[in-house]
């Protein structure tokens, strides 16, 4: 008899996301303990050694909640029988800055990173679900900030892979099941508080029943075609920046009139951010002023972008400098 | 005293979307008596005589419900106290092709056509609102279809426009009120077979609940933004598809392999289309099977499409034919 067709799709998923690496390279698992990153350990031990690659595992204790450490110990000690070694506990602190969440997610992928490098893997496999890609989109559709946003996570992103981007959360719980292992459920999924948990408890639920089962995955696929546009649109940007740029961070409004909107703002977008203004602060209104800059220009004063950058169109030339000097 | 700000906010943008119009030029308000087409109409019959402008108002009795007939008469009859002229009804009959919301949107847009067509107009105004716009994403986001599907409406579309995009349904019906019109309360729009009603009173509510105030704005924006995108990339792609387009319906491997992917797939579909495949068939699953052979070659067998179009990779070119012959 062959593996659970859970396990099995897990395993595939997780082999073809390694495809590109070298033989005896070193992969480790992120592993909290809970149900998507505890199957996706299990399926990398299984899969790695069979491709030729080496498997380990990397769990974070976050300090945040009663018990933690006891616990990413237990998911450490898992780590031999899913034949993952190395196996770490890595213990960080949590800082403030910009929410619990964020300031959560910061100090773990510190870690991870760290550890990996001292490790020297080629990779670490996070377990994103195709679930949490659908989340990750309708948390970003209330921020309405486009293409790039909505296209959710990467698949690869530097040392980070998400091998089971295409694998439902279902899937992984049933994986788990199959191979005899309890997740752990962490009460922040649960925890109202958190706007992916009322995205996951309350939102997903009623759009499913208001627009028929599938929107999960259409949600994804959104994700996947949004990231492509993002990309080929950054591609054109940037291509167009390193033509029209003058001497320091200037752009000639002939070499940008005529470019599709979305394409212009971006060139804008990279215009800006050379000079210095704050990449989280620049939203689509700021690009939006310095456009009308080129598209309905009628002597206009100096448009201000956070981070201490001015934007002022002096014969026929958009010049982004530092306010601050 | 001037105006109240809502019906302010709407003659602004009405007299906005009528900029390009030459003098004399005739608007039609396409009014259904419901609180935003009604807003529309009287700040259509204020705006229109001042920027020199002709204005009439066309509502449709789609005779799918009891005394819908008398309600367009009455309609038709408050089109003289808000200045417009010509008024008419025009009565349809709904097939049964697509389902009833769509099959009475084609009677509708083909009546308006064909009176605005009769009448000479230069324009017709629809009075979708801000809100409809968020309904029409969330909608189309449950296909996940792409940039293309989430851009929306659009504000202006042939002979069509659409000045209320920007404005809220709160704002229309705050209108009514300062004006002292009576909106019609269409009970399909409480009608919860109806999946546009479900988004409305269902998915929304619980979306701001979730993700906090300013959700159906950041729809709104997000259309806007996929909309700039999707036109920039069938930009390129209509570029690409001049260019490497053979004799007959060809692409040449080389001429497209090396494109981002949005792009490639953009060509692809063109392709596809100009070779006679059925356009609302055709999905993104046959675009990625007809990129399989670019992408991923290894000798596949024709690939099949929609509306009897087979696509072939011979000696380093795509040749899309009927397979129908």
């Amino acid at each position: 008899m062959g593996p659970h067709p859970a396990v099995a799709e897990i395993r595939r998923a997780v082999r073809l996301s390694l495809g590109d690496l070298p033989a005896g390279a070193l992969v480790l698992a992120a592993c909290s303990g809970g149900g998507d990153s505890l199957a996706l350990a299990a399926c990398l031990g299984f899969a790695a050694p069979r491709v030729g690659l080496r498997a380990g595992l990397l769990t974070v204790d976050h300090r945040l909640q009663e018990g933690s450490a006891e616990r990413a110990l237990g998911v450490a000690g898992l780590a031999g029988t899913l034949g993952l070694a190395p196996a770490e506990v890595l213990t960080v602190t949590v800082g403030r800055e910009g929410g619990p969440e964020a300031a959560a997610r910061d100090a773990r992928y510190e870690a991870l990173s760290a550890a990996a490098r001292r490790l020297g893997a080629s990779a670490v496999l996070l377990g994103h679900t195709l679930d949490d890609q659908a989340e990750t989109v309708l948390l970003r559709l209330a921020r309405g900030s486009g293409t790039r946003s909505l296209a959710g996570m990467a698949a690869v992103s530097g040392l980070y892979r998400r091998p089971m981007l295409g694998v439902s959360r279902a899937t992984a719980r049933a994986a788990c099941v199959a191979l005899d292992l309890a997740p752990w459920e962490d009460p922040h999924n649960t925890d109202h508080s958190y706007a992916r948990s009322r995205v996951r408890h309350d939102v997903l639920p009623v759009l499913e029943g208001a627009l028929g089962p599938g929107v999960t995955e259409a949600l994804a696929r959104t994700a996947a075609l949004c990231r492509d546009d993002a990309d080929a649109l950054d591609d054109w940007a940037d291509e167009v920046y390193g033509q029209v740029r003058g001497i320091g961070v200037e752009l000639t409004v002939d070499g940008i009139k005529d470019l599709p909107a979305a394409v212009r703002r971006r060139v804008i977008q990279r215009a800006a951010l050379a000079a210095g203004a704050n990449a989280s602060a620049l939203a689509a209104v700021h690009i939006a002023e310095v456009d009308r800059l080129v598209t309905q220009w009628r002597g206009q004063r100096m448009v201000e972008l956070p981070g201490g950058v001015g934007v002022v169109r002096r014969y026929g030339t958009l010049v982004f400098a530092s306010t601050l000097l």
